[in-house]
């Protein structure tokens, strides 16, 4: 061994010992005849004091930042303390001292606040990785890790790995593929998710079953896509939706106390997608903060309208008008609103205008649309939004779909804009009864909106099994009796972000096969692709569901980031690149050879 | 929840409550107007009673194995009552039944003694898991996978996870490749291991990284490998090799007693591969027993020869004799001898002939070359060999690496054969000082005996860096100082198997290029493939080492098997073939094109 402790440990108790540490050159402060060193290792930083005498040898074989040293000596009291870092009361008057490597000056400095930009910190991820932010993402991952295994160890859950090298069965997205040597011409796919193995140790009788596995999916990378990922995957057998939402906010509050110290007693709510739509414009609410939407016009809810038709043009051509109530924000300055005005406006949100209407404290309501609609008016909508006196009411309209989508995101904005989106405040919510398929208007049928293994509510599966899937008129898609089956599937929310989701699955063969149906595949392509599950529904299958949560994102969420990146040890950026290793990269021929492929690039 | 209770929970102690099971039925004995099921789940077998009412159920829909089966009932005591299982006091009276799920007739018997071959129960392998020897296999792998984790995380490692989509660096092994849609003509490579990523997070500063992780290698599958296998990879800095064999038999022994309730309180062997090859003939010896090697004649260790020169033509030809004493055998009879000269001449062993010597219990000396040699030689053999009146002494002559081959399989199958190798006795053994290089005589160069990574003695460092690898004259290889170089490595052995590997690794920039160098790498080539770990030993990477253990091997051995296959939940079959499934297969046109890849078999 190196070291006899490490530079985290030494305390004024251990003064006057004789220690061996080991580490890197964080930082040299050179005083006249003396140096002080900060010596830095995975558990902190240990002052080093070299005397006149060591000096000299300093002096003729310089040290540079991130040298690795080794040194032996005395622990001292220092004479200034450092209140702030643990090890601040003593520091170490060197006897010994070995450089066990050089190393050359870093691209970008080894702290906090570095000055290295995204693109040379993941070129030198090995150097990022030695910063404190940085290290302390990926103990925070370790522990979220440990303490959902303990959880669920616990509950007696057992991991069991199941494989890598599967069977490409492209649905929603695309597999990435490995071709086989031994079997010229066929591939291997990686899993999206093991989704159907997991399924297969619940007919094999393993009731509890969980894993901490890598997924692989070869999407086209939006920002904080990782093509893999590892996701907490669980299934359990001989339950209901209820067993598992019960087991699975267990955890997570587990893992709040275990990693944040937190105890989360309250319960957590539940909201149903149909809900949470009309509430918050979207199925993964933040509700650390109210601003709940106020239905003004609807002609998917008539009842809700309170906007008379023919008063304003805007109104009367929109299929929505939804308002939220910014709380005290009744003086936003005409600058102010035309700022958000433009916000609306930008092609990511995709509205036409913002309609403000101001509560004053007075009690007097002043709207943009003021010579279409009278102050009683306006009233109404401040009883629809929540609003009080002070607030403002900003109130979008357009298209059903892209409005609620905007003020989704609206909401979003002025809730950060506001301070309500607090970074050490958590807020869980299950999102429950989504339904169960969705319309794919390009092809004129239904996909499965979680996955085609996920069972309808078990009073809508004679709706199913009884209704031909086809749609013939595709413009009354939502007329169809498939457009309002729910499924037995629920999200779990934090803070607004989707970090775990699942479902009560099917587990007879005639549903499942209906369910095959329904997404277009035929009784071939089934049989072909899903045909090893089929045929264990047939053997003695169990009722089972399960979840399967984002690890990498509820890491980062925990962690207080946005970005997925920031809590994965060697990420891929958004072309799917190692830029450290340089990888993907060319292959040899003779390897293309091995497994009799070719490469076919397009023109252009 | 479909149950209060499991089918392994219930005692005496419950005696009169109402209880709701849900499993699989395993069983169906009718007896005139009654009917016992035993149901099957997880955690064992609960005998359930149907009284006349329930039977006229039962007539009229008929319960068959493997059904499913959901019952209330209230526990009662047994008229007959089962000591073998734990609830074999306890039967439930069943009030209620719900019919879960059917089954088909299974193809092979749900037990342990199953009449199912190892294909049909592959193809089935889902039925296979529910089968209680299966079962405990999956178990144990996970009280295995937790007992490591348990200690890893007591010596403060951490979980770090390393990437699988990396870069195709193929050295020893074939690497699995992925190709890359989002960068076409390029692809990614399955890790063989997550070497070099450990060795960065050395040089980043997390000084004691595991995990639990599936590796890949394209490899023709021998009985008993798998394309994906799984490893406990480990990795510490600022140690020698001294820190590491303590550490890790450390995490074996508290493996042991956790796992399997052993307290392995001895001091872990330890030898030299050289003194392993020549005490047992191979590099993982069993050293459950003794049967050491008696060296009677070798070229290499010219000392040990007492064969006088002339006296047997086949030992003169012969580079090694050596002779091993099988205890009590003194009394074989010509049959047996045959068999075994049988043996020792099929073409797995190779060997001409096998000659024998009997040391009588009366201390008189009989071999099958008493022509040629008188009893006073045959008493330096038995001295020799370590042979006691009543054993037997038997004797291969032949080149030198295949007798001492042949010798050691022997001594293995007569450990066997005398029932010295106990399947419950546990013997570790570390292997330290492997030589660094192996001579590759297709292609006169060095390869890596372990991996490029590996260092040298600390004292034979200088041999390495100051003498060219090139090797002038490929009849005098062993001459090269490079052949006498031993690496700081290490192997695991446990009952003759290699159950872990490992290495102090460079981590000197200049030593890293010699050795890429000493296996025929060009500077080029060196720094295509592993620039970013060159590139990472510039910047303060500190001494370091590790090992990893193979984790399917290790349950294995603990389970008392030879077949890895049963312990891994989905295993592929000797071509790499999942025939549950059906993987590997082939994909679609579409897929083929996105990657912009071909499909190009080979004639014939």
């Amino acid at each position: 061994m190196y070291r006899t402790h490490t530079c985290g440990e030494l305390r004024s108790t251990d003064l006057d010992k004789q220690v061996t540490l080991a580490g890197w050159v964080q930082t040299i402060r050179k005083f006249g005849s003396i140096t002080f060193i900060d010596l830095r290792d995975r558990y902190g930083i240990t002052q080093l004091l070299f005397n006149e005498q060591l000096n000299t040898i300093l002096d003729a074989n310089p040290l540079g930042r991130e040298f690795v040293l080794q040194i032996s000596g005395k622990v001292s009291e220092r004479s200034s303390k450092n209140v702030n870092i643990p090890t601040g009361e003593i520091e170490v008057l060197v006897s010994d001292l070995k450089v066990l490597n050089r190393s050359a000056v870093p691209p970008f400095t080894i702290q906090d606040d570095t000055d290295g930009g995204d693109d040379l910190r993941m070129k030198y991820r090995f150097l990022d990785l030695r910063r404190n932010a940085v290290k302390k993402n990926i103990e925070l991952r370790y522990a979220v890790n440990r303490a959902a295994r303990n959880y669920l160890h616990l509950h007696n859950f057992i991991d069991i790995e199941t494989p890598f090298l599967i069977k490409s069965t492209p649905e929603g997205a695309r597999d990435f593929v490995v071709p086989s040597r031994m079997n010229p011409g066929e591939f291997y796919a990686l899993p999206q998710s093991p989704q159907t193995f997991k399924q297969l140790l619940m007919v094999s009788g393993y009731d509890r079953y969980y894993q901490v596995v890598k997924c692989f999916r070869d999407e086209d990378l939006r920002a904080d896509r990782q093509p893999e990922f590892t996701q907490i995957d669980c299934e359990m057998a001989f339950v209901e939706q209820e067993d598992i939402l019960q087991m699975f906010e267990g955890m997570v509050k587990f893992i709040f106390k275990e990693v944040k110290g937190i105890d989360y007693s309250e319960t957590v709510k539940r909201i149903t997608w149909e809900e949470s739509m009309w509430t918050y414009g979207n199925d993964k609410p933040d509700i650390r903060f109210d601003m709940k939407l106020g239905i003004l016009k609807s002609i998917s809810k008539p009842s809700e309208t309170i906007i008379p038709e023919g008063a304003f043009k805007i109104f009367d051509d929109a299929e929505l008008v939804v308002g939220i109530a910014a709380k005290a924000c009744a003086d936003y300055t005409r600058k102010q609103l035309d700022e958000l005005t433009d916000w609306v406006k930008r092609p990511q949100i995709g509205m036409t205008g913002l309609i403000y209407c101001k509560y004053n404290a007075d009690g007097t309501l002043k709207s943009s649309v003021d010579k279409f609609f009278d102050e009683s008016k306006l009233k109404e909508w401040a009883i629809k939004t929540n609003a009080q006196p002070g607030d403002v009411i900003f109130i979008l309209a357009g298209r059903e779909e892209r409005t609620l989508k905007a003020i989704s995101s609206l909401r979003l904005y002025m809730g950060e804009r506001l301070g309500l989106r607090k970074a050490e405040e958590f807020k869980l919510l299950w999102v429950t009864d989504f339904p169960l398929f969705e319309y794919d208007d390009e092809n004129n049928r239904w996909v499965a909106r979680h996955h085609p293994f996920t069972s309808p509510k078990p009073e809508q599966v004679q709706t199913m099994i009884n209704n031909d899937p086809a749609i013939s008129n595709a413009n009354e898609y939502l007329q169809h009796p498939y457009a309002s089956i729910k499924a037995n599937a629920y999200d779990m929310v934090l803070n607004g972000n989707e970090i775990g989701g699942g479902s009560i699955r099917i587990f007879q063969r005639d549903l499942q096969e209906k369910m095959f149906a329904a997404l277009g595949m035929s009784k071939q392509e089934a049989q072909h692709k899903f045909g090893f599950l089929l045929g264990a529904f047939e053997y003695g299958a169990p009722p089972h569901g399960g979840i399967a949560f984002g690890f990498d994102r509820l890491c980062a969420i925990l962690g207080g980031s946005e970005s997925i990146r920031d809590f994965i040890a060697f990420p891929k950026n958004n072309t799917g690149r190692d830029v450290m290793i340089d990888a993907p990269s060319t292959i040899d021929l003779k390897q293309l050879e091995e497994l009799q492929i070719k490469i076919d690039l397009k023109a252009g």
